[in-house]
């Protein structure tokens, strides 16, 4: 692998050198500049794929270093393993020394996940790793199996999302950096909750990007949303290939990171033999193989193409899960009646029943948002490679005000999205404080330095809001009140919080122990519209012995259902009961057919 | 399917109308004008896809209409059938009426082709399609089963290779248009003799491309080096899409044209969930089953990349075979010594060795010339699905002068680079005038009248030939003595070209009659370099009790060589020997490992 995958970066080797390595391949000449403990200066030998190297004895972790290209400029490692002061300062020379304590962790497979999302920064009042930390007692208790975190890539200052990192490699430092992301997956490993980054590998940010400095690591072939497109196919594509190769592989070996989520793949764009995410894929599984450990990559991806998840030996890529954004639009849809921008495609209980039989919605029917056909049918790939949700960062950030659905909709309609989706064959994923029903918001929050930046951030927002015609203003991102706004709450304890908690820790459970929940292969589910007038959904699940008939009441009214099927209905949960702070349940404890 | 893919176009109706079809979804008003031979006006009516329809009696074929966008600009149809005063005139009714007389032709196996490449203008003296009928006589004793024609959609002037064209349902007009094609196949048909036409789908020519006046058919996703990338997945590609299946249908269909070679299938730029050529790939089988007549796509295609011919029930795209340059460019590296250019990537036997045995040359190395790992293995897809060639349009065409393998080697060597070609496993295809050694290049010509485009014709030349160093002067591509030039002689009768045609002839039936020629699975077949450093390739090949060993001897000299395998060799064929114009055979009749 070695010879394939050129190392990037700086490492302190057994023999107490440091190796450096870095890709410039059209610069004239490279050298390392150590510019603490002690500055010194040393010049660096190039390869033929375009790689400086050297090595320097006696550095220890801490030191802190630039690259002088052809005396011209002096720049971060874009490699680096840590930015001990942010995006424009020097690298730093990282030997961990993290002591393990998760040897008995062995992974878990896609079908048990129970997905937390959430972002470091907001999640705690400590912003940073050991807030997280401290609650995984109570995400444990929920049932939680996974914690997704926020891209952990150095960004500029203390306050963004996460999606304008510019190091890849190197742990923010607000958040508590290379250890202190260690010890939140060993303490998770611990309780029994694996780990999933996000990362980004469709572009890179705009603030501290250096990249185009050491290299063609942009091509113009293709563009992206979020500026020049990553060059992952075209000359000298190679050594880009490899950096992310080695980033999504140092997460997964060396952190101990289980998954990766990658983010927005198709603009990953790679039109070659072999694209970047099958490369990837056959690597990771080699990795599981080695490690002992389940390891799997879940896309970001709005294509609805099931190749980037199909087996690679059916001519798929191999990745092993996605996201479906249009699970979330079908069911924000029908639950708030908002049919503006991107919803314009939904609304009505259709596309939440294709959604729920079928992943996607769009397997092949013309939308009007998009103005073309779009998707393909996921065929007989199991539900369990699709990660759905009521809820995410981006759903609710991505809204002018990053107003959560708790805001939007009654309570009982907020238990009812809970079913939806726990009660749903896919990966259920849930957004930080949704389970108690956090009110506070999750906004766009930015610390850019750049003024010209700023500007066109806020200006962006402004354009992206257009289409939804939202009244009100967008708040700021870079003010720290924004986020400030976004920091949950935790405020577990209101009548309404403790009985939705104890929902989500019900369902959880529901859906980890009855055998047709565990069941996600693609004919195990049956979903009806027995009565659309009255907004009634019927999912038939089953699996073994096991069978279950829910009914999803998406009407703001009573409806009344008469089972006509086999045997008799045996009534496990009603989200209306007074147990889960609801009206009070009709429904009888059971029912046949004759009653 | 009349419903996922609207017509563009005008059709006279069984009921005599003419239906008229235009794509324009941001004109607030489209008219059809009829300019002869009765000047009317008829507002047209737009559906919810963005197609504009009128429908008109009485009008018979050969009427001329334009399409009038907003009372602003009066154009040409886009999907013009006939073009008769060229691109930048009126548009033609056509309803041909042919009688065809090919009804027991059902067409070839790709594994039965044996091609020979034409371009129309330049391939007779009449530069049109009856200088080619007068040709199938002589094609068909040299055992060619199937002629591959360059593009024919109208283009600018008169004289270019046919990748300008800008109409692509309209038969160049100075080649005979939509009547002369059709004859050509049929008599083609009736010489047992397939037809294979190259279509371009990944770009339009640059003058008389009023395109983008009627709508979104390019996007700004994708660049190609020819221009703007047609919008295959991007909002609205539902209608160009469309367009370029209704066109690849109409030549397979209303033509009876055998199959397409699709003109560089790697810059149809389509991330979407079903690749173009795949939706196409899938249409042409039905047709192949309801016409029974075989129908087969072959891709030009810059990938190394098994998908696209892939069976699409592996995941793969579905086309039928691809071409190979890779097999060229290490043949001719290796006759020539040429090592300049995409030629740096060659040179030596061994690439040669590598694109016999396993098609490609590049199955996942480092290429210096593309600066980066590339391509794949064909895995166990036959031999046939891939198209090899010592010479074509391109290959001669983009040499600076158009010089012909013939004029820079020597007699023994055209002998053996035919035999190369003709004995590999792959399908051949010969360029027209190589079965003779026609020494006249094949230059590139245009007879453009935009002038400013005309200089940037003839500075791109210059500027594409600066990687190859080579000496000389670009010939003028408007000039019409660079199209006179590139017209084939026929002189047939020198005494080398009377015994190379023997010597093809020879070849193509020992091709197709020997057990062991005829078998293209992968492992009927075994490449060795026996002794390097004298340039000798040998090639086993092998079908039910048939055995063949080919010894091809790459070097200036005799080279000995001793058999040590089984059995008793009998010699078939030695392209020294006087009967091919050669210096004599020295190899004995038979040979056995004791001998």
């Amino acid at each position: 692998m070695a010879n394939i995958y050129p190392f990037a970066g700086a490492a302190i080797q057994s023999d107490s050198t440091c190796k450096f390595s870095v890709w410039a391949p059209f610069r004239k000449q490279v050298s390392l500049s150590i510019i603490a403990p002690q500055p010194q200066i040393h010049p660096m030998q190039p390869d033929d794929k375009g790689y400086w190297h050297t090595s320097v004895e006696g550095l220890s972790s801490g030191t802190q270093y630039k690259y002088v290209l052809d005396e011209e400029v002096t720049l971060p490692d874009p490699a680096s393993r840590y930015q001990p002061e942010g995006v424009h300062g020097p690298s730093a020379v990282v030997d961990s020394n993290f002591e393990w304590t998760d040897d008995s962790w062995t992974g878990l497979d896609m079908s048990e996940l129970i997905i937390y999302e959430l972002h470091t920064g907001t999640f705690s009042g400590t912003h940073n790793f050991q807030g997280v930390i401290d609650k995984l007692d109570h995400l444990r208790s929920l049932g939680i199996t996974a914690i997704e975190i926020l891209p952990v890539g150095q960004f500029p200052g203390d306050r963004n999302w996460g999606y304008d990192g510019v190091y890849p490699f190197a742990v923010q430092n607000s958040y508590g950096g290379v250890n202190g992301l260690k010890a939140l997956v060993n303490a998770a490993h611990q309780h029994g909750i694996a780990v999933i980054l996000d990362v980004i590998y469709n572009h890179l940010g705009p603030e501290g990007n250096y990249f185009s400095q050491y290299g063609p690591w942009f091509t113009d072939k293709y563009k992206t949303p979020w500026g020049p497109a990553l060059n992952f196919d075209d000359a000298w594509c190679d050594a880009v290939r490899a950096y992310f190769i080695q980033n999504a592989l140092m997460w997964l070996d060396e952190f101990h990171i289980d998954g990766l989520r990658m983010d927005a793949v198709h603009a990953i764009w790679d039109c070659g033999a072999n694209h970047f995410t099958a490369e990837l894929s056959e690597l990771v599984d080699a990795l599981q193989a080695t490690s002992g450990r389940k390891k799997f990559l879940i896309a970001e991806i709005d294509l609805n193409s099931p190749r980037y998840i199909m087996p690679r030996e059916k001519g798929g890529y191999g990745m092993h899960g996605q996201w479906v954004d249009e699970f979330h639009h079908a069911l924000h849809s029908l639950l708030t009646g908002e049919v503006n921008g991107y919803y314009a495609d939904f609304g009505g209980l259709t596309p939440l029943a294709k959604s729920f039989q079928d992943s996607y919605v769009f397997t092949g029917a013309y939308s009007d948002v998009r103005k073309r056909h779009f998707g393909a049918s996921p065929g007989d790939l199991p539900y369990h490679q699709f990660v759905v949700f009521a809820q995410n960062h981006d759903q609710i950030g991505n809204r002018m005000l990053g107003d959560r659905l708790t805001t939007q909709v009654s309570f009982e309609a907020q238990k009812l999205a809970a079913a939806t989706v726990l009660l749903s064959p896919h990966i259920p994923l849930l957004f930080m404080g949704e389970e108690y029903g956090e009110t506070k918001p999750f906004q766009f929050f930015t610390s850019h330095s750049d003024k010209d930046l700023i500007a066109a951030v806020t200006n962006g927002r402004r354009e992206e809001f257009a289409s939804f015609a939202w009244e009100g203003e967008v708040p700021e991102p870079q003010e720290i009140t924004t986020f400030d706004n976004s920091t949950l709450s935790w405020e577990t304890q209101t009548e309404t919080g403790a009985a939705l908690i104890e929902l989500y820790r019900f369902l959880i459970a529901f859906r980890r122990t009855r055998q047709a929940m565990r069941n996600t292969t693609r004919d195990s589910v049956k979903v009806l519209i027995p009565q659309a007038e009255e907004q009634l959904l019927l999912v038939e699940r089953s699996g073994g012995d096991d069978r279950l008939l829910i009914l999803f009441n998406f009407s703001d009214h009573v409806v009344p259902y008469q089972y006509t099927g086999p045997g008799t209905l045996q009534k496990k949960f009603d989200s209306s009961a007074a147990i889960w702070h609801g009206p009070g349940t009709l429904a009888p404890d059971e029912a046949t057919t004759s009653s």
